[in-house]
């Protein structure tokens, strides 16, 4: 049998260009002469759609969709939808359409309802197994969740199937790609049947789809894999010869990828073609500015140098130097003026006080201010530049570098930033990123002489705290048992909890780790343990 | 029997404060010779805990929590807590000490997984009924949402219960109080059993619980009733005389509550003492204040005029007038020096461009800035003043005046913001808020002559339009079919749609509506949904 997976990029709430999408790929894939085409979960309404699903009139709006590709549909094709039962409830569905007509739906037996999950919020779980007949080749159908866990797979082999289907819609994080095709391999071995598992790809807010749809021998072994991060069209024959395939990225080209992706995505579905960021000469706005000159073309980014009195020259150099290598537009303007202006403003409202954190975060706030004047004329899309260790410990300033659409490190510890960009300066035909940028000591210069370690611990002991306390929830007691000091790890956590309220008005960004701030991470800001 | 509700008002994760609460109110309730005391759901945790109850040494501690109060209560208590099963899985549970110790432990059936809710996310629900012996009489446990559905307490009554008792934290909105009565008193009824329902009291984030514990007959007639929005202690003897109670407040009043126990608890809960309002001269300003001085004491609140170009006179009139009016100290901040500073910043760059919404906003920012500058050094918490008719369309400026810790008014609609005025006028020897700020048409006073009815249809139509888009989740078909003017329906779902961005980044603020944003409108900002 040839069967094609459709690895698309819908846009939630698009609903026709995606019936579009879902379209297109069927007529591509008849054409390619594929008995079977399979589309991810969710096709039709992109994934996560969230409380849309709570409009009776969105979820008509994806069922008339359905009856329209179904209508134009030769052969068979496999989409996802969200169906409605006879009680109004909703289910995480399957479409089997043939020649012009849905004739088979399969319901989502597992919801997850963790992490950036809120599946049972909205869909009530099916309970039965679908296998069709595809010219005389048992296919079973299942949606995502269904495969990470034994249960459906086996019952659909034991319902006699010979191929199994799963429309999936997998949250990306670094790492998850080698890991899920470990999964796969296993599930068809036990099962003893072909797997074809389509995956969404593209970036959807904060969470993005590696794509990367796969299938899989009855022996385990991975026949052929679809590209990371864009839609393609994967067309396989379950007894034909073995043809090369997309390999397998992993480490920093892997995550790179996918901030390539979350940025292109976030941008464009939005309906912006530009973006705007604040080159600091530092290694966070240097490797930012990369990703954005990666995912939307130079011509499309936008470098703004804001000096102040506390900047060094150095700064500013690399900073030009950077935009130079990445072939950007890049102005100055100086914060002096507004920065003075607010001073002579609170001269005598702040005499005699200490007013050194409100200096600093004036001078930060004119910036995001500067920036979003920017913005608001010329229509760029700010991106903020700060990391994930920044960000747990609120070592940045509200409505200053925090001022952004789109945060696209935001998931990136401070460790993985200098990994990264020493692994994009080793891609091209020489470094973009200046080696100062990499090797000076890392400083906010919003007073003299300053530097990060003034205020945190070295970036190697705080990312290696704060994965533990953020990403895997550790107490403090374990982490000092792991071998930290407590004193250190009782700050990072006592700084991390005291962070919550800015995290909560900071800008989406592509989630990357197992746990990132955000729908991952659903903290209370009133919160007084410190456990 | 003598049964007392202890409505409590416990804060999330200050769990050895928490039993303490627990404890003096079971020693009070001991002390006033009750035979049995209730405490609220998920007491010893405070509600919601979110994702603090992932991390096992926050159940590990709320576990030694409920030991101790165990261990240290005299007669018989029912205690919210988070319990553990052999396999690991959490329930939302009620434990029964008696004596020093643990003797049953009931698990909440039914699991609110919609609106705020998330309890599928942390808990598995229970399946047993629990009813206790208590002197004599038959006393069933429920938790909150089991008493929603019929099933519970009509099994305890099946069961043989007399009494059924239920742990709630029953989050707030406008009418509630008397919708919930209304519920309780049919479910009393049905079952024929004496009910005492207990109700957290007091604000978490954007949630607030009303408190008003009941209890009601096995006729359906409520008996007593606690205090809203407070902390009390409901002792009631299911054989004793009635006696006079808190009424049950609505319309103005119990929004005007919420609103301050909102304000008080979020500032108290995080640490803060003092607020700093912005204050313009508008309504919506000068309720604000009005609700944080009610909440804190005029002596905690600090206001802010900062005046500019287009600010009319008569603003910084009225502005002072309330200030006078409320006892608050006031102080005048010239958003002009900050103005000119980046248009000077920005003139390069800006020439022969339309720069009419960069002015409007930087003179927004510059407030917001100056703000801030005034929360790093006095350390008080901002309070944004933004409505809910506002913050839906988009109609206010980030990083701006959507500035702050914390947005009073959030929830509410402009028109209900005049009435809130008006009524709160009404309450004291003399209206607090100047008569002009609730005459005059308003303006953000960005450009000369600016009203808001230039860029917005009259609120009375754009407040009915919200009320179906946002909490109603009506389509555009409907609410013109409901007799509102097509092309206004259609501007006004494209700003709030495209206003879904300018939320994600604004501060939390009190739900008093069926459907506030925030948790309860989880909608992407990802979004080309235009149905």
């Amino acid at each position: 049998m040839r069967v094609a997976l459709a690895q698309i990029n819908p846009t939630v709430g698009d609903i026709d260009a995606n019936a579009e999408l879902v379209s297109e790929a069927i007529s591509r894939a008849r054409g390619a002469g594929a008995d079977l085409v399979v589309l991810p979960e969710l096709a039709l309404t992109g994934y996560p759609p969230q409380d849309l699903l709570l409009k009776e009139h969105f979820v008509r709006d994806n069922l008339d969709a359905l009856a329209r590709v179904a209508a134009s549909c030769t052969g068979t094709a496999v989409v996802g939808f969200v169906d409605v039962g006879a009680d109004g409830r909703l289910y995480n569905a399957a479409a089997v359409c043939r020649e012009g007509r849905v004739t088979d739906v399969y319901h989502k037996q597992h919801l997850p309802n963790y992490g950036v999950f809120d599946e049972s919020r909205y869909f009530s779980p099916g309970s039965s197994t679908l296998v069709i007949d595809v010219g005389g080749t048992q296919v079973a159908v299942t949606i995502c969740e269904d495969i990470w866990v034994p249960g459906p797979i086996l019952a659909a082999a034991a319902a006699g199937a010979d191929v199994v289907v799963n429309l999936s819609a997998s949250p990306f994080h670094a790492g998850k790609g080698a890991a899920r095709e470990e999964m796969l391999q296993g599930r068809a071995r036990e099962a003893s049947v072909w797997l074809g598992y389509v995956n969404l790809a593209g970036g959807q807010d904060e969470i993005l789809f590696d794509g990367r749809s796969l299938v899989v021998s009855p022996c385990g072994e991975v026949l052929a894999r679809a590209v990371g991060f864009e839609a393609d069209l994967l067309v396989f024959d379950t007894h034909g010869d073995a043809r090369p395939m997309e390999p397998l990225t992993d480490g920093q080209e892997e995550v790179y990828s996918a901030l390539v992706c979350g940025v292109r995505d976030y941008v464009r579905k939005n309906g912006f073609t530009d973006v705007v960021i604040g080159l600091s000469g530092g290694i966070d706005s240097a490797l930012a500015a990369c990703v954005a000159v990666d995912a939307l073309g130079s011509e499309h980014v936008h470098g703004v140098m804001m000096p102040g009195r506390y900047s060094s020259p150095g700064s500013v150099d690399d900073a030009r130097s950077l935009a130079e290598a990445l072939s950007i537009d890049v102005r100055s303007l100086s914060i002096e003026e507004g920065f003075s202006a607010y001073l002579t403003t609170l001269e005598d409202t702040f005499a005699g006080c200490d007013v050194g954190l409100a200096e600093e975060n004036l001078q930060a706030r004119v910036r995001g201010t500067l920036l979003m004047a920017l913005s608001n004329t010329f229509g760029w899309l700010v991106l903020a530049t700060g990391n994930k260790s920044e960000l747990s410990v609120g070592y940045s300033t509200l409505y200053g570098d925090m001022v952004g659409g789109f945060s696209p490190l935001k998931d990136v510890l401070k460790t993985r930033v200098y990994e990264l960009a020493r692994w994009r300066n080793s891609i091209g035909e020489s470094p973009v990123i200046p080696e100062a940028s990499i090797a000076k000591p890392p400083s906010a210069e919003l007073r003299p002489d300053q530097t990060d370690q003034d205020s945190l611990p070295p970036y190697d002991v705080l990312d290696a705290v704060l994965e533990r306390y953020v990403e895997l929830d550790q107490s403090r007691g374990e982490i000092v048992a792991a071998g930290f000091d407590a004193a250190i790890v009782e700050r990072i956590i006592a700084m991390t909890d005291a962070a919550e309220h800015k995290r909560r008005q900071g800008a989406l960004g592509t989630k990357i780790t197992p746990k990132a701030f955000g729908r991952d991470r659903r903290m209370p800001v009133t919160n007084r343990y410190r456990g």
